[in-house]
């Protein structure tokens, strides 16, 4: 309608009319009531991705774990707490133009999560904690049949061998981009304001200099509404 | 001095001139240089408990966890992660005219931390975790002999038997109170802004009505007050 047709006017940025899947954010997987397995994204990368995707005239869904820095605006926000429940809400956000994976999916989940606090047993034993497999939501999404998002954009956190992991994963998965960094802790990039990252694809590796998190989320915005123009 | 004399008039509450230790907060345990284990304290309650303190003129030091809730104004900070580094502060606060220990410490630890990202083997075999005991600070500070606070309070967090529970660990760890609490997913209680303790100790148990948990901070600090003061 006409309302319609002025707002997609006003926000006639490249990306105008594209739907844009954005995940974001670390995953927590409970052990026992009250303690969990994270990982160490604030989901700062996350969230600059999704700023910068409006920015340019995306509708964009934002599946976000618990992260420490908040949504930005403009954007319809999906909280979960749980890769299983990430898994869902990907499903839930399909179809999409694009999908970016920006979150730090746990890779595996406590085979046995029990619903009382876990204690020493009388022998004063400390527990073991077995792992089962979390789902492999970007290779699921790059790997789909009908509805593939024509874009479908993973990341790398890795802390050695940085983009011959990466490139290894662009083959595994089978999306399109590989955003890689490195998040050995002497870097500051975890948590950090910063990245330096590579961006992997089948026509070569691109690294960028080292940058503001807000100037990447810009630069791979802009990379994104050229890939989806052509 | 005649400026620490005004200061100390200006501040005559019944803890004037004392010195309580007050630990907050979760610790993160690492297991890799991207993954850590967590427990679900948001640091409210030990916020509420040193902010308590300080309106009755305790000069109050505050070693927190990573805690979600800021530290309360007029506390000296002391940031830790891990329970190590929790123990090594408590340590170096002491001594202390009491010490409130409310922070929600990991029992264990993992028993080999990695200093590379750990991926699944060959075979595609996932880690499987072992752990360690972490220090027990709170027996440990409560068994001293010479320089132990002449109040130790410590805390349980349980999911079932509360009392019961917390009566051992009050025999088990030495210490004077433990103020339990039930932190059953469906209380709301772990995360949330109101709280329902029973404080024991020799004396008896003491069960207190679900209040806030600013309310229980100053219930619990006037307490203390009236303790140290007899």
């Amino acid at each position: 309608d006409i309302v319609d047709s002025i707002a997609a006017a006003l926000a006639a940025g490249p990306l105008s009319g594209q739907h844009i899947l954005v995940t974001s954010g670390p995953t927590h997987e409970p052990i026992d009531p009250v303690r969990y397995i994270a990982n160490r994204s604030s989901g700062a990368q996350g969230s600059a991705i999704a700023r910068a995707l409006v920015a340019l005239g995306a509708r964009v869904t934002f599946v976000t774990g618990p992260a420490q820095v908040p949504p930005p605006d403009g954007v319809q926000v999906v909280r979960v707490q749980t890769a299983r429940q990430m898994q869902e809400a990907v499903t839930q956000a399909l179809p999409a133009d694009a999908a970016v994976f920006a979150a730090a999916v746990a890779d595996w989940r406590v085979a046995r999560e029990v619903t009382s606090k876990i204690k020493k047993d009388a022998a004063g034993t400390l527990p073991v904690l077995e792992f089962t497999e979390n789902p492999d939501i970007l290779a699921e999404v790059a790997q789909m049949g009908a509805g593939r998002p024509a874009l479908v954009v993973g990341f790398a956190a890795e802390t050695d061998d940085v983009v011959a992991h990466a490139r290894a994963k662009l083959a595994r998965k089978g999306c399109d981009w590989i955003v890689a960094n490195d998040v050995r802790p002497e870097t500051g990039i975890m948590g950090g304001d910063e990245n330096a990252v590579t961006v992997l694809s089948a026509e070569g590796a691109d690294s960028w200099p080292r940058m503001s998190k807000d100037a990447v989320a810009r630069k791979l915005a802009a990379r994104i509404a050229q890939a989806l123009s052509t």
